[in-house]
């Protein structure tokens, strides 16, 4: 096993919940982290000075959105893509495989790599390891990410195909990796099945990434299913190497999942939700366009400090929703992030005093309490 | 001649420019001024923080669209505009008048008001000057207007029967007032014709309101023609009294409808161009959507300090443009109104300081050296 860089520090554990600090050429990620997902070099509606003002400490951009427009080497010859979006801090970009087999029909796979047409203007291109990891080396994120197949996750003989072809692609893309200040993580996959799980945390630590992203979930499994291949994979990866569990962070994920030894998250739901009039809170979801809301002088969460909640009644920003006004979709965003990086700071803070297990329980307790009482 | 409530204090004069302060319930606004246009409560894209960094002094918003959603009665149990959309400042609200005349084909007019038909559901609705007037009482802007009739332009019989129904209401109007916190403009109208401008601003005068807007203009006729009617208006109206230009604000009209002693303006024009890619700049306009800008690190307007000009290249917000993406609407909208809301306080200043002819003859000589320079 190869000793990467050092670029995680664990502070603490807590059960197997873990606190540390990433540290990147744009500064430091204190983890557990809650990324914003910013697919185009935006985060939907939100901009970077909001995003410092929420407390983001990194975000996500998406590689295959990238590529295809303006192009990954515009944005080198414009500075990179810190420079590009004109966010200063940490950025993680993702391997494209996720939206590439999205795709669906307008795919074709092989053993060196995909072949898929654009979504925008059906042109045809092609992902292999090599192209994916320069594309990431002219984007520049701080963390970059190996090309992965994300498969069917309950149909065993395709996975272990696609498990075989994935680790194939991650001893490639370490191989073709030719810039110092960016870390690649490995993609864990496998389907929901342990075996597969196992096998593929320990091929890739053996070849050794900089950290290690779990794929492949929150695709149609259940809960219980991703939290048993969480428990499987957990033990398995090192314990000093972050892990980051790709495509998820509702609320209750967070407490689940960092219970479960995972240390970052991304999730587009706070502001796909947002533009579809839903608000986020730690005791449910809200529908902004719900009649119930029309007269409601209170905020979208009571006890909340964000921007929205702090100055904002639900009753406007039910009027914004339904004249379909873009600040609607910006409060709403604000206010589902913030919940999302505030509990991931909680969350932290919890575990670095060795109190995560009760405000595990806490979140959940008041969680029926609501439901208790709506049901009343 | 009633007196009205000394709102307005003319602080200096140059030539027929003006500069002065307006009084209101919710602060103080130096004219010139720029008005950013709210129309459903949300000057679109910009949140009400943003306007304060932009240095917005006064907003208007929509009788109109906010007596049909989400309703005035609702907005005054929920206490007023104001709180509604969070917005602490001066607001001003029209009286409806242009929306319903613009509905065309969806209004029967008569002598004491008229009937239209709502662009959202279909459902019918009546303003009289009573109602307009009770409308805006219930959403608590600290500047109403009168009801009017827009009448088109050039047609002169058409005007004199329109003008007739404006003054009467404008009587009523007066009359319907209850609450005294909020000063009444009336609006004077006569299309191009200047014998009919005279006689409605004199007719105005003679009741006496707290201020006059000029309204009907910028609704098809060239800029000679409503320069001539501003010349024509500016001598009858009462000095000590504010000028409210309706619908004009672009940066050419600021410079020369301030020169012919307009103090307030309004315009969707930097909003909504925005949210067509476009930026204003003081020697032009650019679509963003244009391919040469694809690779152009230069800020949309050099010099300017706005949070786009200051953060963002034309790169990455033809990019965002052309990806749909809300940020450049957000963008565009901010730096579109920084523009007119700097130009507004700049010219504010040359009047003060009796500079304002030189401001204006260098905002033109710029404009065609830009000109001549893009024609070689």
């Amino acid at each position: 096993m190869n000793k990467q860089t050092h670029l995680f520090e664990l502070l603490a554990s807590d059960g197997h919940a873990r606190a540390g600090v990433l540290q990147t050429p744009h500064g430091d990620v204190p983890t557990p982290v809650f990324m914003p997902v910013g697919t185009q070099a935006t985060v939907k509606a939100v901009s970077p000075r909001d995003l410092h003002d929420l407390g983001a400490t990194i975000i996500l951009a998406n590689t295959y959105h990238l590529y295809l427009r303006p192009g990954d080497e515009r944005i080198a010859r414009l500075g990179g893509l810190h420079r590009f979006m004109g966010w200063d801090g940490p950025i993680l970009t993702d391997s494209g495989g996720y939206q590439v087999f999205s795709l669906a029909k307008r795919r074709k796979l092989d053993a060196d790599g995909v072949t898929f047409r654009s979504h925008i203007d059906g042109s045809e291109h092609r992902f292999t390891p090599d192209k994916v990891v320069a594309v990431q080396e002219n984007l520049g994120a701080d963390i970059i990410v190996c090309l992965d197949e994300c498969a069917e996750p309950y149909d065993y003989e395709y996975n272990v195909q696609a498990l075989a072809r994935t680790h194939t692609w991650a001893e490639r893309c370490k191989a073709a990796k030719t810039r110092s200040d960016q870390a690649l993580f490995g993609i864990v996959q496998g389907g929901i099945f342990p075996d597969l799980r196992r096998q593929s945390a320990r091929f890739l630590t053996n070849i050794g990434f900089d950290g290690y992203a779990i794929g492949g979930l929150s695709v149609g499994e259940t809960k219980q299913e991703m939290h048993a291949i969480l428990d499987v994979v957990d033990p398995q990866l090192p314990v000093d190497q972050p892990r980051y569990l790709m495509g998820v962070g509702t609320p209750e994920d967070l407490v689940e999942c960092t219970a479960r030894g995972m240390d970052m998250f991304d999730c587009v739901l706070p502001t796909r939700m947002a533009r579809n009039g839903g608000a986020l809170t730690r005791t449910g979801r809200l529908n902004l366009r719900n009649a119930r809301f029309a007269d409601d002088p209170g905020p979208l969460e009571q006890g909340c400090t964000c921007y929205a909640c702090t100055h904002f009644s639900r009753a406007y920003i039910r009027h914004l929703t339904r004249a379909n006004e873009i600040l609607g979709h910006q409060l709403l965003s604000l206010h589902n992030l913030h919940l999302l990086l505030t509990m991931a700071r909680e969350i932290r803070e919890m575990i670095l005093a060795g109190e995560f297990q009760s405000y595990r329980e806490g979140f959940w307790r008041n969680k029926d309490a609501r439901l208790a009482a709506n049901r009343e």
